[in-house]
């Protein structure tokens, strides 16, 4: 299909579509003439994925040229593959290491990661993005003198866990690994709002079970 | 207390406690002479929620005053007012309701919301922030083409249920009412980036499980 076709089953805007191919999260299309070009389903199917990312996760360009990157390594396995895509996500501001609440909590997480069983990925886990965030977070619940210790972690951890299995079930709904692993990074940024919103819906029920008065 | 020792054993500077106090985040102190005033445990526990909200959550100061008018507002009972003060809260942008993927994600939301059976505030929820975010994220997916139907919403709406069970757990460690209401609030806020590194944790240890290949 011409840019133009490209436009119209995307949603996205010829304009936009240049920009993209100019910053390289789009490859090339194949060139029929001195100023046209020849796309296809994967271009299409990549445009998606750069949508999710950019227009609804608030991805930075950058950064969504590594994770597109990361999607695109297929000398690494499966997993590896699929994990430095998501590594290659953002996960907010880094653990402050000046301050001792972020000696404490990097000890607490690396206990509870003991005690859920992760076990595999321990040392590859401590340098991850997802564990500084976790990191950071349980610093400033206590810096701030907020509840939160192994046994106020250890149901989050739990859920956490069980959300995974609904993840990957999401992500093996797609047939050829390169799709399985760009599911994978569009679902993981997709799905957190879901997920947020259902949780104070859920919140407010279940305040409403404990706390409710008369009417 | 004065507002130096304040500062100190808040770790709030001066500087930041008076800006606090001039946009009537923070009451004022009782006054003691005509410049000074003196501060209690309450103007201690407040300045906490704050830096959750504001520092930690990035919550605007506008919002966070409107966040802590419910928090202080008694005349409610405290499951509407935890209600208030957690509605208060960003949830970030509304619905585009010019685009058609948004009213079939609102009807997928709500017939979600009877599933699970959080019947008592279905027409409460309906308007609620946390109800405008699901399906902003719900259109978003839909919009995109990625696998998003009542069948796989599900099982994140029953995670989500015992998150809330974990979270109410936590607001129930606090004695009186007003301290529990504030705690719901700084809770919701500070344990979302937690729930969301676990989570991508979580799914590495699953993305092992499944699909790494030797050793």
């Amino acid at each position: 299909m011409r840019l133009a076709e490209l436009s119209e089953r995307s949603g996205v805007s010829t304009a936009t579509i240049k920009y993209y191919l100019r910053e390289r999260l789009l490859p090339p299309g194949r060139p029929v003439t001195a100023t046209q070009s020849e796309y296809d389903e994967d271009h299409l199917r990549r445009l998606r994925l750069i949508r999710a990312l950019i227009q609804v996760g608030r991805v930075p360009v950058s950064t969504a040229r590594d994770v597109l990157a990361a999607v695109d390594d297929d000398s690494r396995d499966q997993h590896s593959r699929l994990g430095a895509a998501v590594e290659a996500l953002p996960h907010g501001p880094r653990p402050d290491e000046a301050d001792p609440a972020t000696d404490a909590a990097r000890h607490l997480a690396t206990d509870l990661l003991r005690r859920v069983g992760w076990h595999f990925n321990l040392r590859i886990a401590e340098h991850s993005g997802a564990f500084h965030m976790l990191v950071a977070a349980v610093a400033a619940l206590h810096r701030l003198g907020y509840p939160c210790d192994t046994a106020h972690l250890l149901p989050y951890a739990r859920q956490a866990a069980e959300l995974a299995v609904a993840d990957l079930d999401l992500v093996e709904e797609y047939e050829t690994p390169a799709e399985q692993v760009e599911a994978a990074v569009a679902l993981t940024v997709l799905y957190e709002p879901v997920l947020l919103g259902l949780r104070r819906l859920a919140e407010a029920e279940e305040s409403n079970r404990r706390f409710r008065t008369g009417g």
